[in-house]
């Protein structure tokens, strides 16, 4: 089912690889302003939550659930936003972000807030060995 | 489990009451300018996915997906938003939003982007309706 999976070119763009999960591949998003992860479910073809047989929904949640959890033992954020939007890459993926009440887009949504701001070498590079600590099983 | 479930008071006021599926209780916004459901899973205290039991979670999202192949059947959007945010009420509620190339925030997200726009009351109504009819079992 997986052979044909390649993450959509934009997405390949805008993140860093943190883990494959047993459905969905594991990203940073290169946005410094907040821990934001993106799960792609490894399945060709889905664009829709409706796409996924019942047990990948049921993955796809379980993962979400577990990447939830590591942004808040990591980060120790005010809440976790989860979203699939998908207006602008159709490929199904799943946002899941750490928010702070003085993050730049609170108490609004991230997406379209501001343009991302790159990380420093060094900060991206800790960061992505805390999550995949966090996010290999 | 369910006995103290109370409805969020800023919930309660922005929303109409189209029905109770097995965990949710499923709401229509009050904005015209979108179909806009929200999914409230009648559970008191819970604040996050991860406030779910599995079974809990499970739920949510068979119910989140029943609602947007409602959506879909009613109203052929070219695209399904579905969220989990909460920065402003902090009861757990899951939005599934129909989205158009043509809508008023399209491709941004719907949340902040522009003041609730009142249906008339016939509208409503029939909109009210034909939910019913399709996220009743």
């Amino acid at each position: 089912m997986t052979d044909d999976f390649a993450l959509h070119e934009r997405l390949e763009a805008d993140t860093a690889f943190i883990s494959d999960l047993p459905l969905t591949r594991v990203l940073l998003m290169r946005d410094a302003r907040y821990p934001w992860l993106i799960l792609v479910p490894r399945r060709p073809g889905a664009v829709d939550l409706d796409s996924l047989a019942q047990d990948d929904l049921r993955d796809l949640f379980l993962e979400a659930r577990l990447a939830s959890l590591a942004l808040k033992r990591l980060f120790t954020p005010d809440r976790i936003n989860v979203g699939a939007l998908g207006n602008m890459v159709t490929q199904l993926h799943l946002h899941v972000i750490a928010r702070f009440e003085d993050d730049d887009a609170w108490p609004g949504p991230v997406w379209g807030a501001h343009p991302a701001l790159p990380y420093d070498a060094a900060t991206l590079e800790e960061r992505l060995h805390q999550l995949r600590a966090a996010l290999t099983l």
